[in-house]
């Protein structure tokens, strides 16, 4: 199967490039690089060493010759689309490309509309190129639990509900009332995937996915093949973060009350996942849509769990609770279905606290790493605030 | 009061722009004259003959000395937007400067994702605008009926509908269903206008117009002062298109079955419910959903009223069943609520038979401005079509 990652230089694209080649399909990758130059802008780094690209591929080569291909260039550039995916043909294509943090989105003008137009210009083009060239292809698109927001008190389905209203009934998408301009931008990109599908007959899979966390995979099993893994405020989700702040005795940040429930999933799980919705396209016309998560944990449990299993390795962990810098309910009705890549096949393979134990032990090892950006920990972007030079506050002394 | 216009150069915001002036606003117009190129582009005109903004500045500051203001500019320049906003401080604003046009944005690629990007790039730097220097004023943005869609079969709500869900109550967003690249460029800019109230406290009224048709307002007495009227394939709405169809003898273009239902309006009552929306702000970080339309018809229905009404006026007109080169539903449930302008004040004046009348009227008299540019009354831009040149049908013979 010929399966095409734009943005194989993230921290999913990279795994899922290694997945996809060791059984036995054929890549072809696509990145502009934003998010190293996004986490550089931010002052932060990836605290496992990742290679270049160039470095990457030549490696993989080796082992894997023409299966591999990559092309550097940016989806808000349609002819760079229409070129890739004409000439590639491909069969599946996995879009990862677009520009994933919501801290990120609500640091000022600039990077609101930034975000929101890289990712909806962006996907308009990929669905285009799909359209004109292949569209029979499968796309699958990532988005997030997050689209669903909140705030609502309702049980959240997988993409769409059934409603009786004034005596007539109808199947309604799932309400979409996201919490940062970023989450907004995967919303308007579901909405655009979902006319396509209609419109032109495509066939696509929008992974609702929940936050994903841990270092290794199955072929990520050597410090030559990393895939980056963030740790700063802005690019760090929450375990991935913590586990970060563990191992340089900096306390674990948790936002206000740390109720904020959200789903999780370890990395190799989420490839596992991606795999197979390749395996198991939707149907011509169908806009499909999945909840890609295993577990659920609020926040401050997380925290606590790292802190224990840090405790255990000897680390000195305190947990510490921030003023919340979002604009979010810290305590809330959390219940979401995950029923469709079970029946797909999909098993977790991995209990949260051995993945922590696997993390911590990578990361210690990255301890000089982490401490050369510690500053990157706490910026704290707030969701209300003005600009982002008001708003970077100092990180405590360590 | 101050009241800021984006789009003064528009249809309604023309004759929005001498409205407010006349009930003794002062008004501060921008607008980049993208409507006037788009209209060209396709081959075609303002049936209506109309003046540069130059001249009609020139003529309302006779009337009106330095309570008209006005600047060309393009609010996806996010510098050009925030100075507007910074040095007229107004205490409304209302958002006509949009690509306006569900065709327009089904033409290629290119159309569709500059309809995209103009439409939400430009909303996201008025609500930044709006944030940075005038928190308290009052966005009026112009949305459309079609952002609900057709399709669902439910009774439409303004905005917000209360449902229960697995034995769990919310009230949650309308399902928005659209039907073209537009249309959910609408949707998107919907959505992040309700954000914003969220976030920052903002207060805004998304207007959720019908069609709105008619060439006379209270204020538009004389030739000189004109709004611009389209009637070609893609700029016009379907009234005004029959009522020039019309008057040369084209076969009234109906597509389909014609059982396609609208809401509509009379301009001149569009422009009192935005009048009464202005003086009756949204509470201070309130998302206010309204539906403005009057009356609901199908587009059969519609086209054989204006065979009728002519026919009085000696006019020979046939009506034409086009192939439907949208994807839609040609016959559906049609219901939706608009309560709320009516509580606040709103009575329609009009009469759709008097207002077509009144629209013959002025359109016979430009009957050699719409011959002119007839090979714009069928392009047949189709909603699943390859690429403008190839859609482009010739018209028939007159």
């Amino acid at each position: 199967m010929k399966v095409l990652i734009l943005g194989m230089d993230g921290y999913i694209g990279w795994a899922l490039a290694q997945n996809q080649l060791a059984i036995g399909n054929e890549v072809c990758g696509v990145d502009n690089f934003s998010r190293r130059k996004h986490v550089d802008e931010v002052g932060s780094w990836s605290a496992l060493p990742i290679l270049t690209m160039e470095k990457r591929i030549e490696n993989l080569k080796k082992e894997f010759g023409d299966k591999v291909k990559f092309y550097k260039g940016d989806l808000t550039d349609p002819q760079f689309t229409n070129d890739i995916v004409k000439n590639f043909q491909p069969e599946g294509v996995v879009h990862l490309a677009e520009q994933p943090s919501a801290p990120f989105s609500m640091i000022d003008q600039q990077h609101t509309t930034y975000t929101q137009s890289n990712n909806v210009i962006g996907t308009l083009n990929v669905i285009y190129a799909i359209k004109n060239f292949v569209p029979k292809a499968h796309l699958v698109k990532l988005g997030t639990m997050g689209e669903y927001g909140y705030d609502h008190g309702l049980d959240i389905t997988e993409g769409f509900m059934e409603v009786e209203f004034r005596g007539k009934k109808a199947t309604i998408p799932f309400p979409r009332l996201a919490g940062s301009w970023y989450h907004w931008s995967k919303v308007h990109d579901s909405n655009n995937i979902m006319f396509a599908c209609k419109l032109w007959g495509l066939r696509s899979t929008d992974v609702m996915q929940g936050v994903v966390y841990g270092t290794r995979t199955h072929e990520i099993t050597t410090k030559e093949n990393f895939t980056r893994f963030d740790f700063d405020e802005v690019f760090g989700t929450a375990i991935n973060r913590y586990c970060a702040q563990a191992v340089i005795g900096h306390p674990l940040t948790v936002y206000g009350k740390g109720g904020q429930t959200r789903g999780f999933l370890a990395l190799v799980d989420s490839i596992q996942c991606i795999s197979i919705l390749l395996k198991n396209p939707a149907d011509e016309g169908k806009y499909r849509v999945v909840n890609q998560f295993d577990e659920q944990y609020n926040v401050l449990d997380l925290a606590n769990r790292v802190q224990a299993l840090g405790n255990k390795k000897g680390l000195d962990i305190d947990v510490q609770q921030f003023e919340n810098p979002r604009v979010e309910k810290e305590d809330h009705y959390y219940k979401a279905d995950h029923e469709q890549l079970k029946k797909l096949g999909f098993k977790a393979t991995r209990h949260i606290d051995d993945e922590i134990g696997i993390m911590l032990n990578d990361l210690i090892e990255q301890k000089d790493r982490i401490l050369e950006k510690k500053d990157a920990i706490i910026k704290v972007i707030k969701w209300k605030g003005k600009s982002a030079p008001e708003q970077i506050q100092k990180t405590p002394n360590l």
